[in-house]
C-alpha cells in the first residue's frame, strides 16, 4: 500500500514573530495521524503572496494533502486566498452559497454585515468552499489530480470544526490509508535516561516494524510505541504483547495511557474508591483546582477548595493556628500539616490536600529558595508530607507543584489498602 | 544595511505525529525579532538523518542563520548530532569539557553517570561546545564562514538557558543589525472586523514602511505595529505619534500595551487604587483565582479565593441562602449575586467576584445550555452582574468565563469614580 502522506502550512507573520503559539498544527497532525496520514513537514511562513505560492508549489511536488491555515481573515494583512487564487489561475467571484452563510452567521448574532465581511464570500473560481459554521471566512478545497490542496482560518475553532465535519471525512474517502497504531504510556517522577536503562533489552529486541519514543516534559515521560502493519488486529495484538513485556519493569511510575492526564487519573482512583476531595492551596493559587476540574465529571469527587494566600485566611477559614505559622512560617511541614487537616475538617472531605511554598521570582531566602514547596495530604489516620525543590519561573513552579501534588494523591491512594 | 535572516527547524516525529506542542519556536522567534533578526521559515522535521541533513542544506542556502532543537537526547531515537556530524564532516569525539559538564550536573543531584549520559559527551570535532546547565545534552555552534547553524536540544528550560547565556549574545556580535520596533495595543471585547472598520481611516494612511496586523484570540484582538527604519529614535518617534492618532477611536476597549495580560491590568488598577479582591468560584474552578495570582507581587491586593464547586460549600463558606439556590439554580444572577456579597465579607476585601455557569460538556438545560455563565461583582455600595453565552468547549469555556470575569473587573474599577 503506497502511504500518503501530508504537508502542514501555517501562515502569518504572527507566528514568525512569535506574537501567537501556533496550536493548530499540532491538532491536525493528531487527527491525521489517527486516519494513517503520515505528516512529512510543517512549516510556518510570512504573509507574503510569493512566499504562499512557492511553498504550496513545493508542497504539491512531494505530498499528497497539503492543509494550509491562516491569512483567511478579513483584514488587509491578510493573503493567502489572493494568492491561490493566483497560484491556482482561478479569478475571484462571488460565490453565492459562501455569502448566504456569511449572512446567516450575521442574522443569528443579531449584527449587521458591513463591506469587509462580504468580501469573504469571493472565492477563487473552480475550488469548492467549505461551510464555517463558526466564522466568516470559508474554507477551500482545491482538487488537482488525485493531490488536494485545503485552505482554512486560522482561528483554532473554526479550524477545527472545519476539519471535523467536512476535511476529514473527505480525505478519509479519497485515499486508500494504511494501518498505524500508537501506544502511549504515562510516566511520571523518572527521568528519560533512567527509563531508558529499565528498558533497554526490551527496546532493542522490538520488531523492526515497533518503533520505541521518549516524550518528556513537566516531570512525565510518554513511551510511545508506534507500528506500522496491514490489519489493525494483528498489529493490536502484536502490540499488546510488548506492552505485556514492558509494563512489569516500569509498573510504579505509571499513571494511565494515551491521552489520560495526571488528574483524569487521580479522579478516577477517587471514583473508584468513593472518596472524595479538597484542596487548600497557597503556592499554586487555585492552579491544583483547576486542574482538577478540568475533567468533566470531577464534581462527583472534587467538593471544593480554599485558597488561603494571606495568612489571615489560613487562620481565619482552614483553622492553622498562629502559633505554628510564626514559629515555622507559611512553608513549612508544619504549616502544610494543619492546612491539610484544616480543610478536611471544614469540607468534610476524605482527603484534605495542601501546598504552601514560593512560586518567585522574589519572596526566596537563603534557607527557603524560589521553588520550595511542602505539600501534605490528610486522609484516614494519618498526615503525610512532601518537600519539593522546583527548578522553575513562576508559572513553571506553579504547574509542577501541582502536577507533583497530584502524583502525591495517586501514589498515596495506590499504595493504601483502603 | 543588509537583513540577517534565520530559519528555526524543530526536530522529532513527537511533533509531526502531534504528540508533543512544539512552544520551543514561538519563544525562539521572539528573541531573534527582539534583535532585529527576522525569521524567515520554521519547520519541522522527522526524526531521520536524511531528513535532518538535507533541511538543514536547505536552511544554508538562504538562511544566515539556523537555530536547530531538539534530536540531543541520549536515547536511540534521537539522530541530530550523528546527523550534523555526517553533514559537516566532523567525526564524533569525546569531548573532555562536556563530559566534566555532564558529570557536575550529576555530582550536584547526588546521582551516578550511566553509559547513556556518558555518550552525550561525544561531540562533532570541530563544532564548538555550548554548556547546557539544566541538562546534559550539550548545545553546538557550527560556524561557516558568516553562517551558522546552532543546535540545542528540545527540553524547553534547557534551550532558553543556552540562548539567553550563550547563543543570542553571539548572534549579536556576529552581525550589524537592523532596527525593528513593534508596538502592541491589547483590546478586549470587540471583534476584528469591527475594530478594522473603526480604524480603517488611519490605517490606509499609514507609512509603508509601518505595517499594521490584527492577532485575534480569546476574546481579544492584538493590534501589532510594525516599523523598519535606521534608528530607533526616530522610529520610536514616527510610532508615537500614530499610536496617538489610532488610541483615542478605540479606549474603551485598551486594557493595555506590549506583552501585559488582563491580569497585569487589573492588578495594576488594584494596586493604584489600593483595592484587595478575593474569588468566589463554582464554573471556573480556581481558575480565575490562578490567573490572579499568576501575577508576580499579587499577594499586595490579591487575598484568597474559595472555590465553591459543591452546594454545600456555597451554603456554608460564603453564606449563601439555601432558598436562592433552590428558587433560582446555582446558575442564576441571584446566586453569584449571593457569592459575591458572601465572600467579600468573609474575606474583609474591598471587591469579591463570584462566577457559576455550566461549563460542559454535560449540565446544560434548554433554559441554560451549556457556556451560560453568570458573574457577579460586590464593589462600593453595589453588585454588578453580567451573563455571558460562551461558545466553547469546557477548557475553552472556564478560559473565556475568567477572561471575562477580568474583564469585567477593569470596567467596573475604569468606570468608579473612587
Amino acid at each position: 500500500m503506497k502511504e500518503v502522506f501530508a504537508d502542514i502550512i501555517t501562515i502569518g507573520d504572527e507566528i514568525l514573530y512569535g506574537q501567537i503559539l501556533d496550536t493548530n498544527s499540532q491538532w491536525m497532525s493528531q487527527r491525521l495521524d489517527e486516519i494513517g496520514i503520515k505528516v512529512r513537514r510543517k512549516f510556518s511562513i510570512s504573509d507574503q503572496s510569493e512566499v504562499i505560492k512557492t511553498a504550496v508549489d513545493e508542497s504539491l511536488s512531494k505530498a499528497d494533502v497539503v492543509l494550509i491555515t491562516g491569512g483567511l481573515g478579513p483584514t488587509k494583512d491578510d493573503l493567502t486566498k489572493q494568492a491561490l487564487s493566483e497560484y491556482f489561475q482561478m479569478p475571484l467571484e462571488l460565490n453565492q452559497s459562501a455569502l448566504e452563510d456569511v449572512e446567516s452567521i450575521f442574522i443569528k448574532s443579531g449584527r449587521e454585515l458591513n463591506d469587509i465581511n462580504r468580501q469573504q464570500a469571493f472565492l477563487p473560481n473552480g475550488c469548492q468552499k467549505i461551510t464555517n459554521e463558526r466564522g466568516t471566512a470559508p474554507g477551500m478545497w482545491f482538487q488537482m489530480g488525485k493531490k488536494v490542496v485545503v485552505a482554512m482560518p486560522g482561528v483554532p475553532m473554526e479550524m477545527k470544526a472545519i476539519m471535523t465535519k467536512s476535511v476529514l471525512p473527505k480525505i478519509k474517502k479519497s485515499y486508500r490509508l494504511p494501518v498505524i497504531v500508537h501506544k502511549v504510556i504515562r510516566t511520571i517522577g523518572i527521568g528519560e535516561s533512567w527509563l531508558s536503562e529499565i528498558i533497554e533489552k526490551w527496546e532493542v529486541n522490538l520488531p523492526k516494524h515497533l518503533a520505541l519514543a521518549y516524550l518528556p516534559g513537566n516531570w512525565q515521560v510518554r513511551l510511545r510505541l508506534t507500528g506500522v502493519g496491514d490489519t489493525k488486529e494483528q498489529l493490536e495484538h502484536e502490540m499488546d504483547q510488548e506492552m505485556a513485556k514492558v509494563l512489569p519493569l516500569i509498573q510504579e511510575y505509571v499513571f494511565g495511557f494515551g491521552e489520560i492526564e495526571i488528574e483524569d487519573a487521580v479522579g478516577e482512583l477517587l471514583k473508584s474508591k468513593h472518596l472524595t476531595l479538597a484542596t487548600c492551596e497557597s503556592c499554586t493559587g487555585g492552579f491544583l483546582a483547576h486542574r482538577l476540574t478540568s475533567v468533566p465529571g470531577s464534581s462527583e469527587y472534587f467538593i471544593g477548595s480554599v485558597v488561603a494566600y494571606h495568612n489571615d485566611i489560613k487562620t481565619s477559614l482552614v483553622d492553622v493556628n498562629p502559633k505554628t505559622l510564626e514559629a515555622y512560617g507559611a512553608v513549612s511541614e508544619q504549616t502544610a500539616t494543619e492546612m491539610a487537616e484544616g480543610i478536611r475538617k471544614k469540607f468534610k472531605v476524605d482527603i484534605g490536600i495542601a501546598t504552601t511554598g514560593i512560586a518567585g521570582p522574589d519572596g526566596g531566602s537563603e534557607e527557603k529558595p524560589v521553588g520550595t514547596v511542602w505539600v501534605a495530604i490528610s486522609y484516614g489516620k494519618e498526615v503525610f508530607t512532601r518537600k519539593f525543590q522546583l527548578p522553575g519561573t513562576r508559572l513553571y513552579n506553579i504547574e509542577l507543584a501541582s502536577v507533583n501534588a497530584l502524583n502525591f494523591i495517586r501514589q498515596t491512594l495506590s499504595n493504601s489498602k483502603n
